[in-house]
């Protein structure tokens, strides 16, 4: 028996880093720039604890673009590397310098932010450069290095004259990636990538305008001085305390994170947790309206505040998807080009835990300021209702905060409605029956009718509501919802006293047989119901459960049962105390008595909405006619 | 000056590669089944090519799932590694056999379809496994091997006693991976990726049923045998020739790719090149009809009938992601773990090729059999449509089969349309003019008068036509699309005859300011035209430029000019030569007049189905009164 090693050769192994690792070359510079952030924030802590006795400063990072020389610089002020510990941290694939500092000083470093993780970052710059150049001076009192490598596994390492502290990058682009030296592009990745970074990123200068003097002449041009353009905003609103911040604030970092954007935010939720896990962030409720086209992607995951991905399925719960805003988290595990999400258990808890913050927050808005909340309904609602659907954990909690709004403009949650309608909307059978509508305009007349007999009407109107309704139904014993078109208003909410008919028997028997004769069959089932007579005469009515199967199969994709593809059936109620039924009965013409019938059919059918295309045509040219 | 090399320790690495170089656990089965596949392919080379002097038979590759030992056995019969090998192969990270063997065998095996590429797919194994042994014995004659390692850098190596040909790699399967020991989850795995694998995967046994004896009894019991249970189909269909193929053929295998999907496929385009790029796969355009519900993801990335991934962004084009199907090609450049594109010059390639193929069958389709064109054209015209809109090369050839169907039935191109149409709908200043309804139903009126008048009347109904539209006026000189509701039909098309008004001028100013005074002045500006006096009396038009730019914001996302929130604004035209002008005119009772002029209205608003609501209701109640 023989035993051994298994061994890695640079040879085999720097290929496939250089090429494969990392999909998108453009994320070299986030992670050069991670790198200059790490030595700055190492010294820093240094300085703190008093290993490091050299004055901290106000240490920048600064991007210098040579189109010319066809270089891209890279400049930190931070701790530096000896050329020992350049051997140490950079010719050695996958060591992580940054690991060994966090275990080096666990107690103290926990929170100094600190990016990196893998040791791998630095060799992206051979994605875009043919050779790369370290200049590095350590804040310790030995002489500067300079290690050149050309994407070979060789390198050299020699002295350099550099006496401030600090690394210096030197990345000799290569011809395929001649667009990072363009200053657009460059801007464009530091606004992606490091926009949010802790310590100031210079690129380039601007012209600031200079203060007026108090005793300029009226003639006074505005004088201006070049200063250092910093790219970033090292302190951003999600590290920030609550506590320190008010609603400005939020808005104002809301325009930040969308200067293009010009919606305000309905309410914003601020995560902030470190334990089990480190989590902060900042989530805001957009304006959502009508406008369900599910628009996912516009939450940012950031770690350390390195931007990281628009990708947050997985860590954000997805009814929470439509919400905009910032999630970083050191403690999400990414792979090793930060690109994929690691299955991991605390994602999971995170997930939880944003559930279970939205939810908090949620419940103290409605508290705190009832009116508020109910004006945002609308915006918000279905964002909720798909919370209620997909997280159990978020149904539990959402009884205490979403609404039921009536067509009239009132806001129930479900305890006030049941309270509210107990009296009035409980069948015979006992059975607490809630009326709603999907469309106050669409409906008006059997609103109307509802309404009149002191009825509350709600109006529910968002495409996924049937699936909530079958739900409370499930989970409310002796709960039914009813929309106000399904049957006539008695038949929706029977009670025990019934209306007494005007019409015999044989009278009714024959008015159904002259209906029957005249109605299209395949369509409508002719059903007389003794009603007060100043009631309408036709009415056009769906049974629910038919109605919210159809409209569940088609809001879940499709297919459920083959629902869909079922016939439109109505019954037509005809009220036999009208005043119209009598005539109908009476008319013993029968030409005269089917254009009654029809006219009278067209009618419920304009209420329903029914009338259509040709039928309409007719109707409205039969109109005119009778006008001129 | 110092120099050396930048080194890599297998310590550093090792646990990278384990833990973060696959996002996801799962995939060390596919790339074990696909070592022992290559295994496999490479024996079949090399005994093709006589270098091997084995009979290759009919090798299958075996999983057999040792639940109670906590082992899963991966068993291939290909060409076995010697101890020396395996010293070379597995024991070295990162270099890849695959090319290895590519390199060598150039010439011959390049279509061998050899799978591996970066050398460290065996390594997943760590992932789930806390200790991993191969047991190799080579077709060469030398004895078999036994490896061994705990997931440390450690191995042992020693001989051992296997005769038969071929590697078995034994898992131990790791106290967090326990889940892998389930036979439903290694089914699931296996059909997830290896579900179109060029070699037999054996996945336990099944009962077959024997064929009955001829002189069977009457009370005959079907007998069975227990036969291997072979997971997956070696050969795809869309690995074979389209010559050889048929109509059910592509059925069948939509089928197989789709068990729980009911639909059938309107039909199939079979990508095949082998240059620049190699490329095969099937695409399949699935019904679609109204549902513009994009739903992506349904096309999956195959590479060399290894299952990839189900995301083919970037490589099939956009408007082509609604379709369903197989893309293969070892030439797309994706990452380590594959589970990530490279960018790259031939992923356009290919994303062009495929368009261009597309657009091709689409022609012969329609070449073909027109008819049966026509009649799928409602369920494509959705990904043609948008098609135009993204992609110039689609564009440019869309004009020789992309359809504009008539409210009638009639299906043009839109040479042939423009044919059609110019005799009649040319109007007085040289302008073609195409007139379109977007609601068969809802236009209805409106279309039977243009109808009426001879005139062709598109049904353009998609949600992303009036972009569609804005881009054909901007390439077609001199054509230019209203809908049939725009204005009234005279003044869609102006011809040099004008109609002659039978009231003077002064009667129209008359009529003109009762009128004004009656209709609500911030909805509709009254427009008094001199038509035939059968015409309707009174119609509501809405001027085509103000609601193509809102219908165009509403489906760019919204917002675009803020187009969205500007109030409807409608004309009333109203026929001054129409009786129904001359009694409003005559009718000296200004009550009247105003009943008559609200109930007109009314109807006109029902026909452009803008009466809603309470007016709606109001109006049926009046309906009612009168039919009584």
């Amino acid at each position: 028996m023989t035993t051994g090693k298994i061994n890695v050769s640079v040879e085999n192994i720097f290929p496939l880093i250089k090429k494969f690792l990392y999909s998108d070359h453009e994320i070299f510079l986030r992670e050069l720039v991670s790198n200059a952030t790490d030595a700055t924030l190492k010294l820093k802590h240094l300085t703190s604890i008093g290993e490091a006795k050299v004055e901290y400063g106000n240490p920048i990072i600064e991007i210098k673009n040579d189109k010319e020389g066809k270089k891209l610089h890279i400049i930190d002020q931070g701790l530096g590397m000896t050329a020992d510990e350049i051997e140490k941290y950079i010719n050695q694939v996958a060591f992580s310098g940054a690991e060994e500092f966090l275990e080096k000083y666990k107690d103290s470093a926990k929170d100094s932010g600190i990016i990196g993780h893998f040791g791998l970052g630095f060799y992206s710059a051979f994605m875009v450069a043919h050779k790369v150049e370290i200049i590095s001076k350590s804040f310790k009192d030995e002489p500067a290095a300079h290690w050149t490598c050309d994407g070979s596994p060789e390198f050299t390492l020699e002295p350099h004259s550099k006496t401030e502290r600090g690394t210096e990058i030197i990345l000799h682009i290569a011809d395929d990636s001649l667009e990072f030296l363009e200053d657009f592009k460059i801007r464009e990745l530091l606004t992606k990538y490091n926009k949010f970074m802790p310590v100031p990123i210079k690129f380039g200068t601007k012209q600031e305008a200079l203060p007026k003097p108090e005793d300029a002449p009226e003639d006074y041009k505005t004088e201006y001085k070049e200063v250092d353009n910093i790219i970033n905003n090292p302190n951003p609103t999600w590290t920030k305390q609550p506590a320190d911040l008010n609603d400005e604030d939020y808005k104002n970092f809301y325009r930040e994170l969308y200067p293009m954007s010009f919606d305000e935010p309905l309410f914003n939720i601020h995560l902030n947790v470190d334990y089990p896990f480190n989590l902060t962030g900042i989530l805001y409720f957009p304006k959502l309206g009508d406008n369900i086209q599910i628009q996912k992607d516009k939450i940012s995951l950031y770690q350390n505040q390195v931007y990281v991905t628009d990708n947050v399925e997985g860590i954000v719960p997805e009814f929470l998807m439509m919400l905009k805003g910032v999630v970083d988290s050191p403690d999400i595990p990414l792979n090793v080009s930060r690109s994929y999400l690691q299955a991991d258990g605390n994602v999971k808890k995170i997930s939880n835990y944003i559930t279970r913050k939205v939810s908090d927050k949620l419940k103290s808005l409605f508290t705190e300021n009832r009116v508020d909340f109910e004006q945002k309904w609308n915006d918000i609602k279905v964002v909720l209702e798909y919370g209620m659907l997909s997280e159990p954990k978020f149904y539990e909690k959402a009884g205490s905060f979403v609404l039921y709004p009536t067509t009239d403009g009132k806001y129930f949650t479900l305890e006030e409605l049941k309270e509210a309608i107990k009296d009035t909307q409980t069948d015979k059978n006992g059975k607490l029956v809630v009326l709603y509508a999907s469309n106050k305009e669409g409906q008006h007349s059997y609103i109307d009718i509802a309404t009149a007999k002191g009825y509350q009407v709600l109006l529910l109107d968002s495409p996924i509501v049937s699936h909530v309704i079958q739900k409370l139904e499930a989970d409310n014993e002796n709960l039914t919802f009813s929309r106000v078109d399904a049957d006539h208003i008695d038949k929706l909410i029977a009670k025990e006293e019934t209306q007494i008919s005007k019409l015999s028997d044989e009278e009714k028997e024959k008015l159904k047989n002259s209906l029957e004769g005249i109605v299209p069959k395949e369509t409508y089932t002719v059903q007389l119901e003794a009603m007060e007579s100043s009631a309408a005469p036709f009415i056009i009515t769906q049974p629910e459960f038919m109605r919210r199967m159809k409209e569940m199969s088609a809001t879940s994709g499709g297919g459920m049962f083959g629902m869909g593809n079922f016939p439109e059936m109505y019954n037509l109620v005809v009220n036999s105390n009208s005043d119209l039924a009598s005539t109908i009965l009476k008319t013993e013409d029968k030409s005269i008595q089917e254009d009654l019938v029809k006219q009278a059919l067209d009618l419920a059918k304009l209420s329903q909405g029914l009338l259509r295309g040709e039928e309409l045509t007719a109707f409205v040219k039969r109109g005119f006619e009778t006008l001129k």
